[in-house]
Parts: C-alpha cells; sequence; structure tokens
C-alpha cells in the first residue's frame, strides 16, 4: 500500500470511529436506533477524506476539520436515507436501506434528525461557524435542486447532455465542492482561492458521478452496491442513455425494448455503449472533469497540493 | 376588533407578505412549486407572531425580527409536510397535503428545501447568528424526537400522561420556546432571561396542544382543519386517551369497540370523557400550563410583557 493510500486509509478509520463514538442519546429509538445503523454502513467516505485532505492542504488542525468532515457524511447520509425512499433502492453501503428495514415514515424522520445534527455540528465550531454554516447550506440547497432536476428528468427522452451535466453538479458536484472549500473558509482564505477549492470540488464530484454511470454498466456487480444497469431499468436518465437517444434514438429504442423493458439484456447495452463510441465519449468526458479539478488546484498559490492530486486520481481509478 | 387582534391581524398580514414574495427561483418547479404552495397555506402563523411580540417585549428592529420569523414558519411548515407523510393526513391548512397532491417523493424533498431555507435565512443574519441557530437546530432536533416519541407511542397502550406531556414538550413546546428565546438571544440578553422565555414557550405549547387535543373532540368540525376525533380513530394516544384508559380501562375499551374501530361514535366519547371528569381534568391541565407560561414571564425584569400575556389569552381562548 502507498503512503498514500495509508494516509486514506487511517483517515476512513478515524472518520469510522468518530461515526461511531458519535453521542447519541438511547431516547427515542425510533429515532436514534436507525441514526446509529446509517453510521455503522460501509459508505467510502470520500467526502470527509476531501474535507480533510482540503484542510491538510492548507495545514488546518485536524480537531476542528473532523467536526466539518463529520457534517457533511452526515448531510450526505441524510440525503441517501431520503434519495433512496424516493428512487425505492432497497439497499445502501452494504445494507439493507432504512426505509426497507424499518419503514418510511423512520427514513423520513431518520433523514431529518441527520440533517439537524450536522448542523449542531457546524454550529459549534470555534471560528467562522456562520461563514461555514452559509455555504454549507447553500450547497445543500443545491442538492436538493439536484435531487429535484433528477426526479424530473426521470422518463422524460428530450433531456440533453448539457441539462444532465448541470444536474449532477448540483447533485453531486456542489457537496464535494462545500468540502473542498470549508476548509479554506475556515481558515479565512481569500475569496479567490475559496472559489478555486469549490470549483475543483464541483468539476472532481461530475467526473466521481459520470465514472459512476460507466462503473454501473461496466463495473463488477458485487463490487457495485446495487444491480448493474438498474438505473437503465427504472427510467433514469443517465449520461451515457442520453448520448445513445441522441447518437441514434431508433437504434437506442430497439435495444431497450428487444427483451422487453424488465429483463433487458445489460450485455446488448454494454456492446452498442461500446460500439457507437459512446463508452469512449463518457470515459473523455469524465476525464476532462478530472482534468479540470487538476487545473483549478494549479490556481491556488501556497498551498501543498500533492495529496489533492492523488486523490483525483484515486477517484478517477476507482473500480467499486 | 381590539387593538391587540389589530396588531395580531397586522404581523400575520406581514408575514403571509413576505411568504408570497419571499425570492424562489423557478426551477426546478419539482423543488420550488410545492414550496410556493405551501407559503400560501392558511396556517394561523402562530410561530412568527410569537417571534415578533417576544422581539416587541425586548423592543428589538422587526426587520431582523422577520428573518427569525419566517425561518421558524418554514421550520414548522418543514415538519408539518414530513409528519403528513408519515400520519397519512391528507389535508393540511385548508388545502391537500403536498404528498396528497404531488406524491410523497415531492413532499419528502419540498420539507428538506425548506429546512434549508430556513437554515439560509438564519445564517444571514446580521448580528449573533451563531448563538441564534445553536439554538434553533437543538429545538428542531427536539421536534424530530418528539415526532419519533409521537410514532412510538401510536397503539402503545402503557403510554402513561407523564410520557405524554414530554413528548408534546418536545414536539411542540421546544419550537415555541426557541420563537420566544431567539429574540432575547438575538439582542444579547442574559442567560436567565432566556432560559425563562424558553420555558414561557414551552409551557404556552404544552398548553396550546392540550387545547388541542380538547378541539378535536369539542369542537367544530368546519372549523378545525381535520375531521374531529380522527387522532382517536388511528390509535394516537392523545391526553384524554390516556387519561381514560387510566381511569378505567375496562369501560374504556368498551366505548371504543362498541360501534367498531371504524364507526365508534364521537358523541359517545365526548360525553364519556365529559361525565368521567377527564374533559375538566383536561381543561384544568391547559390552564395550569398557560398560569406557568405567565409565571415564566413575571421572571423577567424590564420587559414589556403585556403583549405576551395578551398572546397567552388569545391562545387560551381559541375555539379553532
Amino acid at each position: 500500500m502507498s503512503d498514500f493510500q495509508e494516509l486514506i486509509q487511517f483517515i476512513r478509520t478515524e472518520v469510522n470511529r468518530d461515526l461511531k463514538r458519535f453521542p447519541l442519546p438511547e431516547s427515542p429509538a425510533y429515532l436514534y436506533n436507525p441514526i446509529r445503523y446509517t453510521f455503522g454502513g460501509t459508505g467510502k467516505r470520500f467526502r470527509p477524506i476531501l474535507v480533510h485532505l482540503s484542510g491538510r492542504a492548507f495545514h488546518v488542525d485536524p480537531d476542528s476539520l473532523m467536526k466539518i468532515a463529520l457534517a457533511t457524511e452526515l448531510l450526505h447520509n441524510f440525503t441517501l436515507v431520503h434519495d433512496d425512499i424516493m428512487d425505492n433502492d432497497d439497499r445502501r453501503h452494504g445494507q439493507e436501506a432504512i426505509h426497507k428495514k424499518w419503514d418510511e415514515s423512520t427514513a423520513i424522520l431518520t433523514g431529518d434528525g441527520l440533517f439537524a445534527i450536522a448542523q449542531i455540528l457546524l454550529n459549534n465550531l470555534p471560528d467562522r461557524a456562520n461563514s461555514i454554516c452559509c455555504f454549507f447550506n447553500e450547497a445543500t440547497l443545491e442538492v436538493c435542486e439536484g435531487q429535484a432536476l433528477d426526479k424530473e428528468f426521470e422518463n422524460d427522452i428530450t433531456i440533453s447532455v448539457e441539462q444532465y451535466l448541470g444536474m449532477i453538479e448540483k447533485k453531486t458536484g456542489s457537496l464535494l465542492g462545500a468540502c473542498a472549500a470549508l476548509p479554506a473558509i475556515l481558515i479565512g482564505a481569500e475569496k479567490d482561492t475559496i472559489e478555486a477549492m469549490d470549483q475543483f470540488g464541483r468539476n472532481l464530484g461530475q467526473g466521481f458521478q459520470i465514472h459512476d454511470d460507466l462503473l454501473e454498466i461496466y463495473g463488477n456487480t458485487e463490487d457495485m452496491g446495487k444491480s448493474l444497469g438498474s438505473d437503465i431499468s427504472t427510467g433514469k436518465q443517465t449520461l451515457m442513455v442520453i448520448m445513445a437517444r441522441e447518437n441514434n434514438s431508433s437504434e437506442w429504442s430497439e435495444i431497450l425494448n428487444r427483451d422487453g423493458v424488465k429483463n433487458r439484456s445489460l450485455d446488448a447495452v454494454r456492446n452498442y455503449f461500446t460500439k457507437s463510441g459512446i463508452e469512449k465519449d463518457a470515459r473523455k468526458m469524465a476525464k476532462d472533469y478530472f482534468d479540470t479539478a487538476r487545473s483549478n488546484l494549479e490556481k491556488i498559490e501556497k498551498i501543498d497540493r500533492s495529496e489533492l492530486i492523488s486523490f483525483i486520481e484515486l477517484v478517477e481509478q476507482r473500480s467499486t
């Protein structure tokens, strides 16, 4: 394992430890048992890791960083718990989704509680809590907007690639932008620096999401949390689906309908994306976002950007 | 109309006007249309009114108060939108509930968006934003705990009066406590003053909730937003139901079962509560809370408490 991989593993272990020992009351069990259950999931903890790495680039004290890191992970989990109800996803991070293990009411309230706890964590920061909360909540509202667009796009066959990219910037990019920018806000960095860190996180997030779409089609089912191709079968307009429709609408319809909507073959979809050049275009698009993320970092003077560059590579090369 | 009633109506009109002209983007319509719809409901606006009256007692500038007032109303609406899904309530404030007019996914996201906007409003206060957010979010988590207890109590026939009172303190009292305390925090009042205002709001809230339980049984259906007795028929453990069970469990079971669970007669329930003295005890309990709210105010020196005393009377005497 490289030194960088060891660092990532170290941060992940620390985040998981802090989540497990997070001080939560026992009662009401209706609220706190599912929150504890969420904390025990096997998420990759990308967001808190990004907070820590961004903070290290600015030489920020790790104790203050951890509160921000945990708040971003709680916020992320809040959105996942609610999204899983909306998207009817039954599994999350290697375990049953809350709305499946308990019920919808429990899952709604669990998400609300996670959101409130994330706020309390940030409200209690010793310095610049208010600027941090402002940025964090603007990003949160953007995540809600992104989820709203994602719902609007379902089964809408007029969505363009550009609209899709705007949606993933809000749904995934805005929170990763906040993860990168918040440590800079914490130390009182200049506006340009905060803006460049935000843009770095947003581009990383968009690359991450397109890479995720690719993994859903070309990844290994056992490694991915949900079944391959499940987005396609529920009518989600993912990047490659939109490209296929725009590329040759009738050919794409034929592939989708050949085996019936429920049993359509993932192999046929995979082969079509590859031979039509859509896979290649999507990979190029993801790479462009990762390259832009690297350029964003280069704009910032006097920071140690090596770990953040390694993090981009790690995200770019992930297979699960 | 008395001067005080005119003042209340003036504040309500101002709050409604600010909600109607609240700057919300057009897109995504999936998120912002139902939020706009919520703003147009006919809620009584008790919470923002309490913020304004508490602020007036401390001679606080009304412009700063309005942001806090709107944030409390948004937070309240966020919890109602989510509670209506959980409790399967189809109507709210004279119009269809969001999950009914749209669907559950829309309602979940609408609540989340309202919560985020409430945070942004408070984050942008010019003074003491952080202390205000701390108090506000602690109260929000308590509201979540209160809703969790309410869900735990459904169909649980071991719940005591004391447990019920603890639940309504969290579910209703904590936010009214925040409405009363936040203006004091805004002007940098002493800890004792903030605490007394919080206690005043909590007691007012508990009185309000018991009064609400009474209105559900003895009120006029047309005036109340939902059908009379609906809580009883869904197995909610309201104060009088718990008292009836504790008073004479077998007699109460007989009344509940006489006409079948779905068609039980509200008249029989009403008569039983009256003749057994439960109605009287519940009215006495509500009055005690309102009296304690008055005592809480008397502890605070150098404020003009007359409007807050009138507000207690208004809540105490409401018939809808």
